[in-house]
């Protein structure tokens, strides 16, 4: 086999390890870019440079910010005195989208996984528990929001263990039947908890 | 909604107008390039430059190229006399790939199209006649191999009458049942197109 281009030989290789990119979509991707004008790859490239350079976590909730602290823990208009704690930054951005949530958040940064070696202080517990303690914050709520499975239980257990010992309200978001599916379509475990979490209509 | 990272946003805007990425993909990119050291981004960023600064079209035969003619037009090992033509140079990465072929290449840069406007001129078919008078290059065989749809077998039948007027042989590749399929999943017309095509055991 002979290369004729270095360069593209170049990027379809470091395009191929971004995720969820095999080497067919690598390479559609980079002639694509041939494609496009100079000007457009420049923007790209110089995006992903600025995503790295000027991106760091907000030092009061650990979300994902260019500044600290991040708008959200800055912003007087957000409600204080709730957080929602969540795994990552991303679940930030997908609570953010549905403008339902008011408050402020606290970002786990990772959750308890004793298979995978992760205990209570290789994520921002202590953190949340000094916030708990901030005057200033006065916070009368926690709600969790983590994810539905066994690392997110144990680690909603944990967090709630840990709370009784502080005059807060714990509570979680509410795990049931998805809106618009069918009910032939749900598996066991949620049709379960959606009939254990039935509530009065 | 409210954003916590500006540079985070521009980003996933950028990497979503990339083919076969969706804005959840974008997300999960962006994401997987935050947790990236920041010389593996710049690594990309330049990539995705060079690929664009350095990267042209070979004018013999029309493939993607760092250096004018491309090294297998340069090469003096590959088999002067015998031309495949191909559609893209992705083609030209596609064949390379098997091995197979040890001539050169004439890339068209597209393909016959009348609902799409493309006519005879609009694509290198000009260059492949240049290439043919050429005494220099004297071309034996023409191998089509058009992607064996409408528009290739127009193109493919446009050349080939071109070509009776040059002493020259013209053939293209075999259509039929692909290897490691059964006969069970395979379409009519492929299946139409094998039984025409059969060769003598």
């Amino acid at each position: 086999m002979q290369i004729t281009s270095e360069a593209l030989e170049r990027a379809i290789e470091e395009l191929a390890r971004l995720p969820g990119t095999g080497r067919k979509s690598a390479q559609r991707i980079a002639i694509h870019l041939l494609k496009q004008s100079e000007e457009r790859v420049l923007t790209l490239a110089e995006t992903l440079i600025q995503l790295k350079k000027s991106v760091s976590r907000c030092s009061v909730c650990g979300t994902i910010t260019d500044r600290d602290p991040c708008p959200i823990c800055n912003n007087p208009k957000r409600v204080n005195g709730t957080i929602c704690v969540v795994e990552e930054f991303q679940d930030v951005y997908i609570i953010e989208k549905t403008n339902e949530f008011r408050g402020r958040y606290h970002v786990l940064g990772g959750i308890i996984s004793p298979l995978e070696n992760i205990g209570p202080d290789d994520i921002r517990i202590k953190e949340l528990l000094t916030r708990l303690n901030s005057e200033e914050e006065d916070i009368q709520e926690v709600i969790l929001a983590l994810n539905p499975d066994a690392e997110g239980e144990a680690t909603s257990y944990y967090i709630n263990k840990l709370l009784l010992n502080y005059d807060v309200r714990v509570t979680r978001i509410a795990y049931g039947i998805p809106m618009g599916t069918e009910l032939e379509f749900i598996d066991e475990a949620t049709l379960s908890r959606a009939f254990a979490s039935r509530t009065a209509f």
